[in-house]
């Protein structure tokens, strides 16, 4: 199978972990582990990456050295995707013990300057503050800020992404048998010119709706979004809670899911299972659980049970 | 011809202007439509790029935020490649009107841990600075600085680059092709464990020796170090001044050049030149008339006179 597999934030780096690069560089390698095993089922892979905690650290450290040259969110995208990437790329050649290439690419994903994201910042980037502490920021830097659970943070436009002008590149290394590193950080914002041309904008596009798009121009045959929750719960947090292991698109867009991430998740996720691709959901540390049907949930157009050629 | 065409820091950025985003940004847009020329004049190209002022700034911003938490030198290697890879990439596929593909990948470059450069750093990053304020913050950071021109500048160790693994990838896409972005900033660096593990070490590999090593590696039939100076001169600044238009490679070698940056160019350039290709020295602007020999400095091991069967 040609599987493409999204690492969250959370994937790479734990909840309340300061961001240095050595606790980076450790989360990496334990996620590593874990595609290894993908690579080692048998299975081609594409990887993606979330930036959100690391195109805010970067934007902080512009902002400290000189406030006034602040560089704008293509650039510092397109940094988290070089410094991700370098790292995803060596601690998986590492435990593939080389035995299999590995290529990291830039990529830009082209977004609609028309897109409502744009007047309503909804992608959390950077550290948590106070609320007294991220206003302050706000009034200082312009920054559009929003609460997250109990704390405050930088909020920036999160337009849809419609196109990735490299899927042909792409493919002619998947092609040759390369495991390919691309679209880090739901890859860099670019706008298409009336005249073709290609030019950044201020944005992070969520990882999980560019994977899907990525997957689906690839011809994927599965779409991993790895996290730190175990799967889609029914009643969550209720005596009654259960996992639900397999659904249609229809269904899971029906779920009555809690805010936060795992909507657009299940959106991009039921995206991507409609075209005809086995979506999951799950923990980077079961992947190939995942894959297999032993673990997560996963979003199937004909569930198992209805259809019982089924997907393998 | 397959060429490699290394972009020096000062075809990237006019010396003394200040690193804003803007002025990279004007900088590659003219840096694009010279290499355009070279596709256009029905060459492959590979490009590749110096980050010293680059990787510099991201040291200071990074200390700026959390002086305790600096990232090592490959990994802001690593963002740099990012940063100045998109940026080339973007502003190329503009200039030849997306009808060519063109791919940035992140490089790995293996150097050896008993490189002497590790006791004896040299290689110049981030600005200038008066000589007490470098020996400030030297002693703050634990830089190690040294005189450049009349000005002090923080030095780095930058070890011999020994094997780029990722050629194998880059040849795949150059058979195909793409234009290739890579072995920005010389490469990232990287170290070989006795177990065959690849681990990032703290320093700055010099675009010039990287690209000819990657020309070779590449089986490329020219090799252009490009920046702002337009040729190699005899008896520079004398009333006798001499641009020298073609050299053997023993003849650059045993030449008496100016300290500063030609000698480790002319060094790479000969290395490049006694392997079979030509390599040529000379201005961004003027990259294809140096392939024709119309400009800069060329070295062939069979100069033309010579041999008249030349290179082309």
């Amino acid at each position: 199978m040609l599987v493409v597999a999204a690492l969250g934030g959370n994937a790479l780096l734990e909840r309340g972990q300061p961001l240095t690069a050595q606790n980076q560089r450790a989360n990496v390698r334990k996620a590593a582990k874990a595609l290894a095993r993908i690579v080692r089922a048998g299975h081609r892979l594409v990887i993606t990456h979330g930036n959100g905690p690391q195109v805010g650290l970067l934007s902080l450290q512009g902002a400290a050295y000189r406030p006034d040259e602040a560089f704008p969110l293509d650039v510092l995208g397109a940094e988290t995707g070089g410094m991700i990437g370098y790292m995803i790329e060596q601690e998986l050649e590492n435990a593939l013990d080389h035995e299999h290439a590995v290529a990291t690419m830039l990529t830009q994903v082209v977004v609609a300057d028309t897109d409502l994201a744009f007047q309503n910042p909804t992608k959390f980037i950077g550290p948590v503050y106070t609320r007294d502490e991220a206003e302050s920021r706000a009034r200082a830097a312009g920054w559009s800020i929003a609460q997250d659970g109990d704390k405050w943070r930088r909020v920036v436009p999160s337009p849809a992404p419609l196109e990735i002008p490299d899927t042909r590149v792409l493919k002619l290394l998947l092609d040759q048998g390369v495991i390919v590193i691309c679209t880090g950080g739901g890859g860099i914002p670019v706008l298409r010119r009336p005249d073709g041309s290609l030019v950044g904008v201020e944005a992070v596009i969520d990882k999980d709706a560019a994977s899907a798009l990525l997957a689906k121009d690839l011809g994927a045959d599965a779409l991993l979004l790895l996290t730190d929750v175990d799967a889609v719960y029914r009643d969550f947090g209720t005596k009654d809670q259960a996992r639900i292991a397999s659904l249609t698109p229809d269904e899971a867009l029906a779920l009555d899911l809690p805010a936060g991430s795992m909507g657009p998740k299940m959106v991009a996720a039921a995206g991507f299972a409609a075209s005809g691709g086995v979506a999951g959901i799950g923990r980077l540390d079961q992947a190939t659980d995942i894959l297999e049907g032993r673990a997560g949930t996963r979003l199937i157009a004909n569930a198992p049970g209805k259809d019982a050629s089924g997907h393998d």
